[in-house]
């Protein structure tokens, strides 16, 4: 049993900083790093691509949309055509950054509105699965457990990554249960702790209608904002390795 | 003897158009893809790589400043650490097109202001030429003949392509005459295909100050926007095969 | 009988040109600016500003999404807030350069899918209605005909125009064809012209099911990017006029 | 005898957020709000301006670059005609909001890079300044002490207030130690408290080569971002008070 623990990375934009990074690092294992279109700019990717370096976690794009006054969490009308070639291009400019500090990228993990309509939405998920496919076929698509993402990357034949929550419930079609939802998200860290674990160990998540729904789990999103976020990183990375689960990227 | 021709290309953003590239692609030997810096986005960076790969001429990244509004034009005070980063990215962004339509990059050529600024000093130039090398030491640095990104591309171990200009007149020091002088510019059709020929085939240029410069002309600039830079560049392709100079990209 | 006819103006950015503006000027009665969200920019909106003052036309602002790669044609999911504050600022920056040219804006016209949107989204057309009453009450506020946009102006207190379009065709519940159905478009001339005519004239549009809709027509959008535009567009202020149609603007 | 305290606001963008606005406008009289180029965006210049009103500062325009890379403190060649259109247009979206608040706008102050490059350049100062009229001649434009900017404002008619900083070091001609020189800043608070005090009660400062130089001060420019700013206000607002200052906005 083992798991990949990721987190959204090189957030910061100019003289904005965002997330307690340094921290963080010590309890993940992958990180998706923003390439300048949600979040991130090109100072900031260099940065972020050898903090990670020297860690030695695993790199990953994190391509969102063309929207940062939105933080690319605003759904965006594109066509397949568009999300294809904003993909390969965020998916370039990180690589760059990460040859250049003599790295290999691993992954690529799509951002806010992009992943989230990705997961229903065929014809998108298949126009990112492209991408990534075209740029590097080694490339490792992480997408929402489940997702019309994760089928579309099996497709084309990349390696994939099923993604779930430590803090959000889940639906019995295995879906998230969205943010209007007042139950949406889990705030008792210890439940949040249980539900991975039940997950990781058992291949299920229970429903908030209560029903036990088969999952699969192979990398948990962690959150980098805040130190609340940091302790709840901490205490996740140790449940994981007191119960035998080996903690560390998908490679 | 021999030469490259080489064109900015797409330059288009959105629904802006600009240039006349299919028309100019049949005179020139190498293009250099706006990167969606100063100019392009990411469908245009797609087909005008697609473009280019048909038309089999080389293709180079053409990284300029953060600044659409200005198309790159203005000089922006910039560290060399920010000058790094945004050519790191810009090339990563275009590599990533070239290689998803199965082509090779082949150069790179900074952009107005930035290609400008770097001509002279000495401090910019190095973090060009360190960026190209870094994210790819095969690409060869086009630079404004005898300029310091020249000499940096050089001091990097970069193979580098002298520039040299048909419509602008040069200074007895080798540089060109600045834009603000009304004797900047050669109008005359003829005289410009005349001081190509120079260039190209005597390593001189005559001086506004009617000295004869030696200057090395690797590859010459042809403008892309307006009919009459296509008859231009015609004309210029057709004088130079005459004379028996060979008219292909530098690799 | 009277009509107003608007168009889209200042859609320029940067070295970018769009539209035959001073062709097109002497037909119309009332020009919408882009404020530089989904296109124009500073100079593009001074100089259209002047222009449209030397003409004597009714100036409006048009604000749209903050989207230039898409122009703001893509449907974004923003909050009413959210569009609240676009619109505010927008007609703001539009408005001081009108004051420093001597002029008074007239009306507010959103553009692209934020005036789709906002026919049909009643929050959105509120926060849209709010942003122009607050600004300056006595702005009128073009929409759809019908549309919710213009239910919110009128809840609002604004005085507002139905915007009817010559080249597209209705359905029965007054809606536009959407642009996927093939015959969203009206490509004869004489019958958009006649459509035009008979919704002045007889306050009545013939559905694409062949019912006759009742419909306020008090300002036609016309079209002003290309040589055909600008003859489109001199046909129906012709064919108005000879009908006995006072074209005026709203005010 | 009596000063204005005024300090950058609104500069935060999106998700990001950046100073202690509520902690600072306890002791500044007048605020100076990001008009969404340098830094903030719509929805912030909304709640910015109605947290200004709340507590009755003044409120003034702060244009800068279309920079928010460069949070506009890059130096960028842009012409007077450029400049002209950049602060008509900002001045003009604040405006929007405050009007839209009810409140009234009472000042302009350029920020970062363009109030640096107008301090010592006449055709760019000129430039501001007639933005500024041309958009409302009862608005007082913030300078520099002494230069370029403020003679331009009086040249136009406009009132103007020489601002003076306390954490800065001034040369023998009344300008400010260019940050580069490590002697630029005053880190001892004390020390920068009995400067100001010297500035508005003496009217001179002692230059960093040791000569009593004369200085208008009318507004103390205090920095917003952290804690230490905060205490630093506190503390020079207090002492102002003590030595009998009214402090107090311009208006």
């Amino acid at each position: 049993m083992r798991i990949d623990l990721n987190c959204d990375f090189g957030e910061s934009f100019g003289i904005y900083r965002l997330g307690e990074e340094k921290e963080i690092l010590q309890y993940v294992t992958s990180v998706n790093v923003a390439c300048g279109f949600h979040a991130g700019d090109p100072l900031v990717m260099r940065k972020t691509v050898q903090m990670a370096l020297e860690r030695k976690v695993a790199i990953g794009a994190h391509p969102g949309f063309p929207d940062l006054l939105g933080f690319g969490r605003r759904n965006i009308a594109v066509t397949p055509e568009e999300a294809y070639a904003y993909v390969v291009y965020q998916i370039g400019a990180l690589a760059a950054f990460v040859k250049a500090e003599g790295g290999t990228m691993s992954h690529v993990k799509p951002h806010g509105a992009l992943y989230n309509m990705a997961a229903k939405d065929a014809a998108l998920a298949e126009a990112i699965a492209k991408a990534v496919y075209d740029v590097d076929p080694a490339l490792i698509l992480y997408g929402l457990a489940g997702s019309e993402l994760i089928r579309a990357g099996k497709k084309f034949g990349l390696r994939t990554a099923n993604e779930v929550f430590a803090d959000r419930t889940y639906q019995s079609d295995g879906s998230l249960t969205p943010r209007s939802d007042p139950r949406a998200l889990i705030v008792d860290e210890q439940e949040a702790v249980q539900q991975v674990l039940t997950m990781v160990k058992e291949k299920r998540v229970r429903s908030l209608q209560g029903i036990e729904v088969p999952i699969e789990a192979e990398t948990v999103c962690i959150h980098g904002d805040g130190k609340k976020a940091v302790l709840f990183a901490k205490r996740l990375y140790e449940a994981l390795r007191q119960e035998g689960v080996g903690v560390c990227s998908i490679n």
